[in-house]
């Protein structure tokens, strides 16, 4: 993949996040860089749905840009440096504030697979609260000892759910993010109002483990990416 | 019916069903050959909303490709073939995982009649639990045993809910599917709301047969196809 | 006012109140004749959505069509001419199964008014049920009995909730009813999150009356006339 | 800023505001005159998503026009003139009834800062009843004394719950004001969900003082502005 290409597909994976109700003006996407491994693509801070691939620049693992920018950047951008340094097999990451997932936040509820699709998230989610460590901050993850805080926590898993304040979401690959970030928002749709009505009765962890598996193979994956795709152009036309 | 013309409303009736919120990426919509009873038509691995008439090709009701298939097929076309296989009076099925109707796979609620619309689904909605049978699998029903277990759960009724996965709908033609698929999901989300808001006084078992049998006739069938038709090529154009 | 005027009127009220999610495939709107008081105008089977002024017809009290019909008929037109006969101050009726009614139907929680612009649709939300006096039914309010029956639970009230079935709204207006209609949903489903978040406390019965009349006045109706009129011209643009 | 600019950027606030879901037909956004402290801009009686810059007119702290108006004014423009009165530092007000909201106006409980982005209404938010002062009235604030009643229960605040009815919310700017109104609404509702789910851990005094400064700089400010505008620019197109 080239660079122009790598910048392509990221624009584009920014725009069907948001259009599918998990980004809004907040929240970002990033991928790590095609041929260097030591770095990693995230737009100008601009919104999601509105980023173009001419607003995508180059950042090192220490989320620092390569080039002195002209632009605005997002003040998070820890959160993506500080999981490619301690996740090599991360290659995407989302970080958002769905209203789908911040009943669980704010009320500390565990987000469970209950459903295959919802399967993808993995079958634990943990919790990072920035206040264990910092005590009152503004909540925003802008110094490294917090990005690599938030590492930690997520730790070996995929996606980790941040007290008061949102989400974040890890891939093998951009298009395997973009299917858990969008799917995390249903299950967690679908486990509140499951709750509500008469209790959860979650997929067992071997179930959890054989369903993410399978969803996350390229004929799923390329299923729901032309979805998803032709909803976001029909929307822009 | 020619075989044109039966590709022609089954790609609608996918276009339909998912438009009004039923199907997203995932899901199928399939109806009986129009002229060999001994086949069913079903559109190659797509999402249903973006289904042409080119798109649906023939399977024997093994689900097998009457074809060599050049383009991907769906996992779970055995849900299909062998409804088709069990059932002579069906001739239309849709698999889906709405939202609407999760909160009762997932919690086990029973789906009961609370409106004389949502009475097309019939009066009972049995449940299919894979693991009953399978233990613990991917929830994909790739595998004819699969599809005739849950063929059986279905048995003589119209709905059979597939805990932790989505529903299967049948219907004696496509279009009385259609309104059962889009009104038993409506009739979940009142469902629902009444429990929190107070609890549910359902229609009795006579009052779910007459006005199931009353909605299913061409008059109201004719009325909502007018509507749902007009509404998906408004948001096409 | 002309009949041509009346027609005009009638079919954008109809696509006002379906444009703003109380009416969908079903349900439908009249008014009264705007010159001969013992007939009423009202559409053509088909959806409210669709509704243009040539489908509009004439009928009379007893719900008979004047002139020999070449299209189909709505079914449960006895509820607009038995509340016609009823209640000679009344101009418009709108009978619907929105979404938003439905919990309350379907529990049998009382509607109560809980916001000032929700104080138009009265204090008093009477209900009927038609099993009482009629039995198992298909819910259809298809017979003279049946529509007499329901515009006596109506009273001397503006809407009444018919159980485990829709509600029928009327107006000295065409303009005060698709307020109405338009408003006792948005309360509803203000009353429906209220009760679970924490319980209602509701207007008094004279705050109920005092804001109710207000916002039934020229300058808040026309207010919103313009609003909804212009959405619903967006829409189909 | 000249008073055509004003006129511009208040015309697409009102836009903006109700685009995102907060107003509908009803409610009003207002900003100080931006030479004159003692005068306020505030458009005709029009729906705010239909506001133009020419439908916008001076008025007095008073709440009188400074010109003889020849088109219908809101009946509300105490609510505006008296928080301009009581609060030199508030420079633009928005009165509305937001579904968001009103479940906490209905039912009584408090609205807290829950996330990070939701900390821009302050950690309180208090209530006004218009019961505990002037008794049944129409609930509509029109007389002096019940704007300047209102005013004193926002007291130091941002926001103000006004029971069955809305919520006023000012700003320092009118962009802070905007940014406010949308936020405050996602707040309220991610704050009903999870104490639906499982209860409510909301931010610190200190968390709140210190997110909601941060999330009030010209960065997250300007971010939002764009994303916001350029929706309400693509829906209208």
């Amino acid at each position: 993949m080239t660079l122009d290409e790598a910048r392509a597909k990221l624009a584009l994976a920014n725009r069907i996040i948001a259009h599918e109700g998990v980004l809004d003006a907040f929240g970002h996407v990033s991928m790590r860089h095609p041929s260097d491994p030591n770095r990693y693509l995230l737009p100008r801070s601009r919104s999601p749905e509105l980023v173009e691939p001419s607003d995508i620049l180059e950042f090192t693992l220490d989320s620092e840009p390569v080039t002195p920018p002209t632009v605005l950047l997002y003040g998070e951008r820890v959160i993506h440096g500080c999981i490619y340094q301690a996740r090599p097999d991360v290659n995407a990451v989302c970080h958002h504030h769905a209203r789908a997932v911040m009943p669980f936040c704010i009320s500390g509820v565990p987000l469970q697979p209950v459903s295959h699709l919802g399967a993808t998230m993995g079958a634990m989610v943990p919790f990072w609260d920035q206040r264990d460590e910092f005590g009152d901050t503004t909540l925003i993850v802008a110094k490294p000892e917090e990005g690599r805080s938030l590492a930690r926590a997520l730790g070996p898993y995929w996606m980790v759910l941040m007290r008061r304040h949102g989400a974040t979401v890890a891939g093998q690959t951009l298009e395997q993010m973009v299917f858990r970030a969008i799917y995390s928002c249903r299950n967690a749709e679908m486990q509140r109002e499951a709750q509500a009505l008469g209790g959860v009765s979650p997929l067992t962890p071997k179930e959890a483990e054989l369903a993410g598996a399978f969803n996350l193979q390229p004929k799923p994956i390329g299923r729901a990416r032309e979805y998803w795709s032709t909803r976001v152009q029909r929307a822009a036309a």
